[in-house]
């Protein structure tokens, strides 16, 4: 028997170093997620673990792809705990939709790319097929908070 | 009695110096706003006023966080102008669903959030409980006119 | 009688130096587009022709305004492309909705609009009525392999 979403989700989540018992705190006036017509949106994530933002700083500067690639991973795992804290279970979500990735980038800095193939290669691993989506990524010059990175994501309920 | 949107709306445009006899007119070669199966999709809307662009410049550099907000604020009666146009009344919307709010950031400015806040506060005083949405916010480098911050929305009608 | 889309589309294809009988090629882990509930999802797409950027650097810097909208044009034809693999035919493309356009910019380069409208101007000219769309363009510090353009589109089948 595979495991099931929401095992791996778990897993996922602690390899990153979450505390899964705390709830998602959001900071400003909006809401983490809006289901609609078999639509779910989530709010741009940023890397936050509880109330700290793991990883802060430009890409191609003083944050590494390794480290910016784990950001990516962290933002993935807070909008799939957005999801299951949402939805109820991740068994819910049908089919991911539309990622976009914006990475804090040096001006030289061209593996926008490859910083969201991590967060994409995580929503595989927790999602399987129902994992696959379509996908945007980009180079900002600031993020809030000083993130490396930060994402959003629609998906199908 | 509480208000209705329409009301509220047209004071918020007011107090922002809006004359709503005019039509918000789009510059680009597309469209201000297309519903489809329930979903309204608005373009992304600079400060403009008339045919001015309100606020210009870097955001953390030669403008500061309270005229950031001010922009989005005009972001966001524009985009309401533009619901109510398309729509007939504000009263069809639905469920706010997706906000995206770029702010033309010096490297250094990461209160993307902040600014981002002042358009959410504008969308529940109008909206009420249908104000409620997801939201992404971002620096860029620059934007169309040299505009300070641009927003677009995605609702349910 | 008019031409078909998938003529016009093919015209388009030739003038910009596209050999359509090359399928498109993705590099990330994610998916060029999923259909779901009546919308396709397109992922952001870059310049390429084959396995080549055509367009890359910064727009207002060293690449000029008429260089940037060729680029524009080459990703709007990507994504048709895509769009006409994943449907079949470019008829089933019932109205484009959401079109975002990231350019990369120097700092004081202010014409994304610009860039923008020659994406939009090839989506009505393959597209016709069903061509119209919303659209947001904003200016980024960089793009995956230093595309001077990148975007992406939604659009209702």
């Amino acid at each position: 028997m595979t495991d099931s979403r929401n095992t791996l989700f778990e897993r996922a989540a602690q390899r990153l170093g979450f505390n899964l018992s705390e709830a998602i705190r959001i900071g400003g006036n909006y809401t983490p997620a809006i289901v609609h017509a078999g639509t779910a949106y989530v709010s741009g994530q940023v890397p936050r673990i509880g109330t700290v933002v793991a990883v802060t700083g430009r890409v191609g500067a003083e944050v590494t792809l390794e480290e910016a690639q784990r950001a990516a991973c962290i933002c993935t795992v807070r909008t799939l705990a957005i999801l299951r804290q949402t939805l109820g279970s991740l068994d819910a979500v049908a089919q991911a939709l539309r990622m976009t990735v914006y990475v804090q980038s040096a001006m030289d800095f061209t593996q926008q790319s490859e910083v969201a193939d991590a967060a994409s290669a995580l929503l595989h691993e927790v999602l399987g097929e129902a994992g696959r989506h379509t996908r945007t990524s980009v180079g900002v010059v600031q993020l809030p908070k000083n993130a490396s990175v930060e994402l959003d994501l629609v998906v199908a309920v």
